[in-house]
């Protein structure tokens, strides 16, 4: 069978290649970032966005020494800040860029003297009006309630930027295989499959950078199979939930190195043995991204095995209004 | 039946008395942030004290219009990343003053420029060593596997600490009246405990300030009532993970406020309505924290009812040491 969903996840690695069209715009934002020199910088998001907005988060802090805040919209749309960010950089992840809080804090960053960029799905939204330049995701349509191709391309656009600021050769590199292993992952993972068919609950465990893919997957797992799941650094999920995992939970975990194996070591001492999904190592900053095809059409089938349409979410829209 | 979750969320009233002991040390650095007038903040912490970072990060964004980046401990202690942050005031969240990767993070952040503040229940730690200034918590030693005095003295120490530093009298005036507000606070919930009792899993909804006591209330019922329990921003809630609430998901909201009402508005429209816990109301960033001693305690009893010791949860110790 099949749907919106599996169909969109499919498209995946030919989004990815036409990413190549905005890497004139990408550039041109990354020499004024230069110039610049912010010495902080800000990400605006919600949903899906804010989850890619997480793993950007990492790969700009590992990779320019600079700390990045994930402000919530409220600041603006519910409390009315006036904002302080002169000198600062933003930027706002919206697929639809039509959120009306999104538009509403960046319209304030700016304001406040920040330097701002939409990152967008729909160049021609309020979000992009809003904002001092604009990334296009070239997604190409997505009609799915399931952000899969866009959620990717957001990813790579923002690894894109950092790569094109810090003149990150090892990064440009892997960026530009990214398409090519991306199409090497459009398979489910039976046993993940099955887990997350069966399990009451999922677990999803990520560090670094595959934390906010963690956080995805666990926001899918969710909304397409109609079940509990929670996102945890490996680190934090021994600080406490770690307690509520049972024989029959699914657990999930997203990445390799060091910090996640050695956070899986003292999980496995409790008998807790996560499933992992093997890709072919790119660069640190992406390997975590290469096991979203996997895992979108493994969830995909998890949920039409549970008796859900993963294209019908309960109670979901494609776009959500919030202030 | 009392053990030492309860008896220490009894304590919480006077403990949160003992912090004026700390008003000098608190005094001292807000002058000292004053002065520097940093264009960002940084906050590092991990567990329940990062829930308390992420309700301090709304409060200094509200009151002074500047970002606050929760830097993942990981981009020190694995990552190994030199930090670029001259100029930015950094607070390090830990009541044990021992984790060895906020430790990590900690140094590297001074290292790298930072003023930097331990806050801290033990003011001989490691991490109070790596700071520039110290807040002593003065909660009293703490036994419990889950932290209660210890985590409400963190949300008003960061509180004081901007209350001085913005000279905010209506703020001054709710933290002055918050140890009896929280004594007012000292009864259980008898529909939050049963909901919790009964139910399959838990979702707590927050927002702005909010937010951070209901990633601390499903850490604690996860820990506690061994059960799946998830926090989600109210508005968050509306774009994905509300399709997997059921008639029988205990769903509990923390705070109030135009924000949280809206998404409430929704929620309702699907006929989920979330338990709320009624306080007084004292100062929009201190509201949602006067509820936690309420929950505390309908927890606690909903661990035991589950036939759970609240103070033994499975596979844990009181100090993690994660890197």
């Amino acid at each position: 069978m099949t749907g919106l969903m599996r169909a969109e996840t499919l498209e995946i690695p030919e989004a990815a290649a036409r990413l190549d069209g905005s890497r004139a715009a990408i550039t041109d934002i990354a020499t004024r970032m230069r110039m610049l020199s912010p010495p902080a910088l800000v990400s605006v998001a919600r949903g899906s966005s804010d989850h890619a907005a997480n793993s950007w988060k990492y790969a700009v802090e590992i990779g320019t020494g600079l700390p990045v805040a994930s402000m919530g919209p409220s600041v603006a749309s519910i409390y009315d800040t006036k904002l302080n960010v002169s000198g600062l950089a933003a930027l706002a992840f919206s697929q639809s860029g039509a959120s009306e809080d999104i538009v509403a804090l960046s319209a304030a960053l700016r304001d406040g003297g920040a330097l701002t960029v939409a990152v967008t799905n729909t160049p021609s939204s309020p979000l992009a009006m809003a904002c001092d330049h604009t990334i296009d995701l070239a997604a190409g349509p997505e009609r799915a309630v399931a952000a899969t191709k866009s959620y990717v391309n957001t990813l790579l656009a923002g690894l894109r930027l950092l790569a094109e600021w810090r003149e990150d050769a090892a990064l440009h590199a892997a960026l530009d295989a990214a398409p090519d292993h991306l199409g090497q992952a459009l398979v489910a993972d039976e046993q993940i499959t099955n887990a997350l068919t069966v399990a009451p609950w999922a677990v999803m465990l990520g560090r670094g950078p595959g934390l906010g893919i963690a956080r995805e997957l666990a926001l899918k797992a969710a909304e397409c199979c109609t079940m509990p799941a929670i996102a945890l650094s490996a680190a934090e999920s021994l600080h406490g939930p770690v307690a509520a995992i049972g024989p029959d939970t699914a657990v999930i975990a997203v990445g390799h190195g060091a910090g996640m194996d050695s956070s899986l070591d003292t999980l496995s001492s409790y008998g807790i043995k996560p499933l992992r999904v093997a890709t072919a190592p790119l660069h640190p900053m992406l390997d975590p991204l290469m096991a979203l095809p996997t895992l979108y059409l493994s969830i995909e089938q998890a949920a039409r095995a549970r008796g859900h349409n993963p294209d019908a979410p309960t109670r979901l829209k494609k776009e959500t209004v919030t202030r």
